[in-house]
């Protein structure tokens, strides 16, 4: 068949494809990132592109205005390649990879650390190991006429443990234990009632033990670098999963992982990722890579089955099930990521197709399964999940929320960086004051920043129940081919290009979102014949800011208008969650525990969610009786 | 450096070598194998070679005579390459691999087959796995609505296991559960109290799974194809080990094992030996590799290091500590075995450097851990080792032996196989009588032909106490280079290019041989305050014939001279105790008992054992007194 040269503009990287091939592909293979939500779908017009030179045929759309057509602009999804092309991607389209960069985030986590780390009635232990990889350092006594074990028996009488080991160590063991003059360390894992040896080093490295934990969410990937002897984390890095580009939600990964190398490209594009700041901490932090013996991950039942390249198909088919939720522990680089050649990793167990080892995390490190009164966890991420429950039952839901909150796919969105405008409040003539993260000049706006600017909107007028920018004569509102804006920041203020503004298809996604949540979670609680007044604690996970103001989120109709004392803030729980997993034996046998108790509720068969969607697509409710401590203020 | 190429005939295969080398060194880069028990140290005498073209030069030793060195024949292991050369092997000096035959040696595993598997106290067991690996063929329910486990968890419900799984297996499951309509077959392996499930096919397979059990001697492999289903045996191949080029007791092959490449060259040989017989046995029985899931081998320490490539250097040097002596199930394809790519590899656990694996075989299948009174175990082999024991305590020595009795390093020796001279009788006139395995025409002597033939030559007057063949004038006895040489079947009566004797170097080797194992069984005994009288059992192994003639063995001074009715001939014990635990997990739990419960003692500090193996160089004894029953006869 025919073939034909598309470069890409402005980075000039070609790539030579099949005649009728999509520019979005082409661009795929180019490993290129244009941004598409939808997944190429044709739905969401997020990637446009200018054709520069040569042919294309656009299917029709009504996503693309007359103006844009004129000016040459396709979306790169449904332009099918007849020539030679030279196609720029205009900043809008393209997806930022910007190098993984140092969080700023210090205190969000350290408000997560601040939970209780779980107490467990769990049985004494019969091993000393409680991180997930241990390393103990021996001195054997030489062998003599009196004592003539062999080498490796040896090696675990003086461990005195219980313990496998493999091939590889015990072919090096013998040469390895006399040059080191019988002075070794072991590095142990336990599995079930048995400690396996998967390392050994000449001489005393036990200092040295140091391991990951992630957190692996369809659009924000953050992970931790901890030293697992004194428990102490030593970097948090967060960046955007680039899988983002070949769809924003999980249903349009798992249809990309059908096509040819889809799933070994997603595959790929996560793990890159990972290794990548991987590299970037140990670097920072001075761990040399072979001291890091451990990772452990928390995640979306999707993105784990990505991430270990299992396909994952039957999670979007009905009956919705997933490869696996309990997963043994295996060897980091049977999914290729890079530590110690010998390291493990381990993926926290998930409860079914759409809530995985990420809420199990979540409810390990808020407390919820031994709370003695009716809580609930609601984790506002591109899945939200909602778990309700005490120490006597748990149960979840999942709602497809997209990634707004994280500050992806809306126009000035970003993640919770520095420079990320996280506050703000507004007078009745439209004055801002706001807060950035790091108190840098403002780059975007982040999930809480968000949460705030429409509450405000709302109260100050600015904003109609339906969310639409009212047609007020003011210099910071301004009509637009996507409708009106709101300007935020003006572009002298910022450290962007442009004004960091929101506009209607912005609140319109950020409605949705917010509609996606409370409606799972009041229907999640009807569904158990409960209502929002018999909830003790609600505990608010999720990356969108290094704090949250209760009070926004309930004027916006994102969490039901309950006492305020009852929220309580917890940032990533996830994370938090993996992080107590890879340090602590009792964790990950609670976890275990969790995801056994936890039972799933489907909420796409419940009859009435659906209603209680619509009427949530309104700020904040249809039902004004729903939010009376907000009603007043609108 | 300069480099010369050195052609082989009669085989005609040539190797380039740095000038200096051994002729015995550039036969090795060949692949081409010299007889060279003493492995290549000049003291053996045994790897002469012809050189017809080019200058070598030699070492000067006094184990060639003048007319041999006239006639060109040099020692490989002396021999320097000075030039290019043709150097010719003869007959004698090559190591005869002829493909692996087919054994003919029915009666010979029968015998041990009729030995009782050991009845174990064991608590019952939790999982209904017996055999190494088993096949289950599951049935799947398939997902619906009200039944969304994931597939992993349904498939361990069904299996009705607590199992460990692999991430191969995980990512290949979605796809083959559906495909094969949630029929499918695992093959489990039951580690500890946990089983794994290392293989997952389509359809119902239990039928179809086979194992391997090998019995790995120094001079001998033996190996069964074993249906793990029916637990019959398909079939049994033995051949020499071709490691015997480069020594011929474990001594030499761990010296060896120090050369560069040594150690893997001697993993290959001892790998590529049983691949091999593999391929043969799945080919005879039409079996399909695919289906053959483990391997279980019995084998002295030092043979087990060799095929899992661990360093053995140790072993002989003080303390004797070896690497390893219990060691975990591994996969096959670590040691480079070719069985289904997920199949299983398991070594019996050994007890000492000296004692090994394939003694705690023995002492499994012939049953003295579970025996009243007290009992012996004899297994003549390269290596010979010698237990004492009862239910109560289990004590073990080895003595180093020579092959002679597995018919290697003897003149006309062969192992016991079609055409083995394997019973003797002689008259007064030296006319004989004897009898081939298989009633083939004569090749050669095994292990029982020998006994035999020593004894009658004893008591015919053939011998003098010493071994020396009498100077008497008849047709059976010449004078050679080599001493004095009987004819046992003359040329035209054989299968053979020559005529089949023994000399006085024969008897010699045979003596040292019979010295070191009734000496090591005397001292063992001393040892433990005890004398033969309260022996009420001796079972002998080895795999020297189809039988042995107990009179005959005892009159050498091989045995000791009890009641012929305390003797139990039972073969290759540490093949049938391979066998039972390939087939049985009480089996491999208890012979991990006796490996934990046998105490080694050290021959070579026994201030006796020196004067009784000094003693012990007549036949049948310096002591006559010692053998009532035979003295009367010579």
């Amino acid at each position: 068949m025919e073939k034909f040269i598309v470069t890409f503009l402005p980075i000039n990287k070609s790539v030579s494809v099949l005649k009728d091939s999509t520019i979005l592909s082409a661009a795929i293979s180019a490993d290129i990132f244009i941004a598409s939500p939808c997944g190429g779908d044709g739905v969401c017009g997020r990637c446009k592109v200018v054709v520069k030179k040569g042919n294309v045929v656009m299917q029709s759309t009504g996503l693309l205005s007359d103006e844009e057509k004129n000016k040459g602009l396709c979306l790169a999804c449904l332009s099918l390649v007849q020539s030679d092309l030279v196609v720029e991607i205009p900043q809008e389209s393209a997806i930022d990879f910007e190098k993984v960069d140092s969080l700023e985030l210090k205190k969000v986590y350290t408000d997560v650390e601040e939970i209780e780390p779980p107490e467990i009635n769990a049985k004494e232990q019969a091993l000393p190991i409680s991180s997930l990889t241990e390393k103990i350092y021996l001195e054997l006594p030489p062998p003599d006429l009196d004592d003539k074990v062999s080498d490796l028996e040896r090696l675990l009488r003086q461990a005195r443990l219980p313990a496998n080991t493999n091939l590889t160590i015990i072919r090096s063991l013998s040469s390895l234990v006399r040059d080191a003059d019988w002075k070794v360390t072991v590095t142990l894992v336990k599995q079930a009632e048995k400690a396996d040896i998967i390392n050994l080093e000449p001489g005393d490295t036990s200092k040295d033990n140091f391991g990951l934990s992630f957190d692996i969410g369809t659009t924000t990937l953050s992970g931790q670098l901890i030293n697992l002897n004194t428990k102490k984390v030593l970097g948090t890095k967060v960046t955007y999963n680039k899988q983002a580009s070949f769809g924003s939600d999980v249903i349009t990964r798992i249809i990309y992982a059908r096509e040819p190398d889809g799933l070994e490209k997603l595959h790929r594009l996560v793990v890159e990722s990972m290794n990548q700041m991987i590299q970037e901490l140990i670097h920072e932090h001075k761990v040399n890579l072979n001291d890091v013996t451990a990772v452990l991950c928390a995640g979306n039942t999707t993105m784990i089955h990505l991430l270990l390249r299992i396909d994952p198909t039957h999670i979007r088919k009905e009956p919705y099930v997933p490869t696996v939720n309990f997963l043994p522990i295996m060897r980091a680089h049977e999914a290729g990521i890079k530590i110690n050649p010998h390291g493990v990793l381990f993926c926290v167990s998930g409860v079914a197709s759409y809530v995985g080892g990420d809420i199990t995390a979540g409810v390990l490190s808020c407390g919820i399964y031994k709370e003695k009164d009716l809580s609930v966890l609601i984790d506002i991420g591109t899945n939200g999940e909602i778990v309700l429950g005490n120490e006597e039952f748990l149960i979840a839901c999942a709602a497809s929320a997209g990634p707004a909150f994280e500050g992806s796919g809306v126009s000035c969105g970003m993640r919770a960086t520095r420079g990320a405008v996280q506050k703000v409040t507004l007078d009745k003539d439209f004055n801002i004051v706001y807060s950035t993260i790091a108190q840098a000049k403002a780059k975007g706006i982040c999930g809480s920043g968000y949460i705030d600017l429409i509450s405000q909107m709302l109260m100050m007028g600015a904003l109609d129940k339906d969310g639409k920018i009212k047609p007020i004569k003011h210099k910071r509102i301004r009509e637009t081919d996507l409708g009106r804006e709101f300007i935020v920041v003006f572009k002298e203020d910022t450290d962007s290009s442009s004004d960091i503004v929101i506009n209607d298809v912005d609140i319109e996604n950020l409605k949705r979102a917010k509609a996606a949540i409370y409606s799972a979670t009041s229907s999640l609680i009807r569904h158990m014949g409960l209502d929002f007044s018999q909830v003790n604690k609600i505990f608010i996970a999720g990356g969108f800011g290094t704090s949250l103001d209760m009070d926004s989120a309930i004027s916006i109709g994102l969490l039901p208008d309950l006492d305020r004392n009852k929220f309580i803030f917890v940032g990533n729980s996830s994370l938090a969650g993996a992080r107590q997993m890879i340090l602590s034996e009792d964790a990950r046998k609670t976890a275990d525990q969790i995801a056994h108790k936890m039972t799933y509720f489907e909420l796409s068969v419940d009859a009435g969610y659906m209603d209680e969607y619509m009427a949530a697509l309104f700020f904040p409710h249809t039902d004004l009786n729903k939010f009376p401590s907000v009603s007043g203020n609108l």
